[in-house]
């Protein structure tokens, strides 16, 4: 058909690509992108057509970040966090120990000022971050011996990535890195002693309950995992208005859908998980105030060096004290009372 | 300009209008509504144009679901309980009593059936619903005199509406309806002993902590009260499909924003009504296991005669189940060390 240049300007073709670092396996997570760009091209009348890759498709997964500073892609779907490398920073854009949990992360994102505090840390690298999805509170992963104090961390080798393993190696432990799929024969054949992955959704579909019973609870190094859509400066700039407002909706869809889902399938997961074999424990109060304290020693010795992590830092922990204080009131003792309910098979 | 058919059929001009069950001074949920058209008149280039109105300026704001059956409005943004005079299923789209909290609506909304389930019943009005917002665990409101026993309740006078008024009564208590604006005056003169609101934020504004200073939790009617934009039925259909994916991200965008804002504004909302006098009192367990088992008895009562609502409440304590079950694993116990090093003013 004819097309005129007046409507044509608000709403041209335009593809992009998105590269997640993320397999398709993790389908909670995957398909939040799928579900972010699928709501564009559906508001666009398929003239915004954004293409998401998997990991590895275009760009390693941890990569992702990287190709959309060079702008090799538009954007990505990934977590901040697997950038400590290039400045430990990025953690604060995922989750770091003791920090947020997922509807505090919102908040402060959101109303505390979060989204433009990590933006402009981002604007190093060319890139603008956006809420994409949580995973909630992770697991604390799985080991193969009981851990009963903080003795049992010491020579631990666990798979363990970014601050987290610090903590670990501060209490005697050996982090370890590993790709999703290796870390199942290295339990096996006891090479590592314990590893974390997600939850029980995603820890599920690996296997480790038959290698590494032991299920530990929480992950006090996510207590709210943030994924974030990364979108390359100039690329976002050079959208029409209309396009740039999609995006910002659909990556809100994309950020509730995604802890939607993951709150939706993780309690049929954790029961067959436990009739599996899964060992369900809580990390001991004083392992818990050990990595606590090793976490604490750790942020002042990086706050000490980085202001850029300080003042984002500062910005979180602010934050955090007043949330935690309003969520034991009414949240915290309405869902006591249903948990206490549930134990007693009253719900 | 001129407008080719070909692209006018796709992105026609369409005006809206949007009728608020709300007043614009509860900015947290007006201001949802606020964000919902801006995005989508911004997504579209201003072609689809959604004016919102506060309670009262078309229609007033209990009658806003009358107005989109009736297609007076095209849609509203409304909470479902306001209208169990018509039938008491309609609870279930905002809040009733000890059934979930927010994370778990938005998990049974999403990804649990619930979005279906609730657009099955409200097909009757022709309309349909989208989560539109979320308050979290509402307060438990404020009381003049202490609330030590279940016996405190008899012949209390209480502002408080729809189920939680039904349990109130059996446990001898009596229940009022008043508009906001009326509930301080009552407090005052003491015509009413109690007043449910919302919580901190909204409280704050209509003062009660000078005439009812007990400020108690949890609100165990309203775990997690969602919002809801309702939309009449052929007003939907009748939209160009870039429209409609523009309704459901705009939807969900507001959904995690107005979440995401009385989390970010309550906190210091609570401290503020703290320093100006609110005891904060957590109510009697005899007092909410009381409440439990009331609001069991009138499920069991509804269940009974009210087909659509058994659908969907087994469908929803089916969900709560297991959500209790997971939430109290790695959720919980996070938070809870948490909220012990917030009390310990270590965070």
């Amino acid at each position: 058909g004819l097309a005129m240049p007046a409507i044509a300007q608000s709403t041209p073709p335009i593809k992009w690509r998105l590269t997640s670092s993320f397999p398709k396996s993790l389908d909670t997570i995957f398909g939040a992108a799928e579900l972010f760009a699928k709501n564009i091209a559906e508001a666009t009348d398929n003239n915004f057509q954004i293409q998401v890759f998997a990991a590895g498709e275009l760009v390693p997964g941890l990569q992702a970040a990287d190709a959309v500073t060079n702008r090799t892609v538009e954007m990505a779907h990934s977590a901040a966090y697997y950038y400590v490398g290039k400045d430990p920073t990025f953690a604060l854009g995922t989750a770091a120990p003791f920090l947020l949990n997922s509807r505090m992360q919102n908040a402060w994102r959101y109303y505390g000022g979060g989204i433009d505090l990590m933006n402009e840390f981002y604007a190093k690298y060319n890139f603008i971050g956006l809420p994409g999805g949580n995973t909630g509170s992770q697991m604390g992963g799985w080991f193969r011996k009981e851990i009963k104090t903080v003795d049992d961390l010491k020579g631990l080798k666990m798979r363990i990535a970014g601050f987290a393993g610090q903590v670990l190696a501060k209490l005697g432990g050996v982090p370890q890195q590993l790709a999703g799929g290796d870390i199942y024969p290295a339990l096996e054949k006891g090479t590592i002693d314990a590893a974390e992955w997600v939850g029980p959704y995603d820890d599920e579909k690996l296997g480790f309950v038959k290698v590494a019973p032991y299920y530990y609870y929480p992950g006090w190094w996510e207590g709210g995992a943030m994924l974030e859509f990364f979108i390359n400066k100039d690329a976002y700039a050079e959208l029409p208005k209309p396009y740039q407002a999609a995006v910002q909706s659909a990556a809100a869809m994309a950020n509730v859908h995604m802890q939607a889902k993951y709150d939706a399938v993780n309690p049929a997961a954790i029961k067959r998980l436990a009739a599996g074999g899964a060992q369900l424990k809580p990390f001991p109060s004083e392992v818990m105030e050990a990595c606590f304290k090793a976490s604490n020693e750790i942020y002042a010795e990086v706050n000490a060096k980085n202001p850029a992590f300080k003042k984002i830092y500062d910005s979180i922990t602010a934050f955090r004290g007043d949330q935690y204080l309003w969520f034991q009131i009414s949240e915290y003792t309405y869902d006591t009372f249903m948990m206490v309910q549930q134990r007693k098979r009253a719900i």
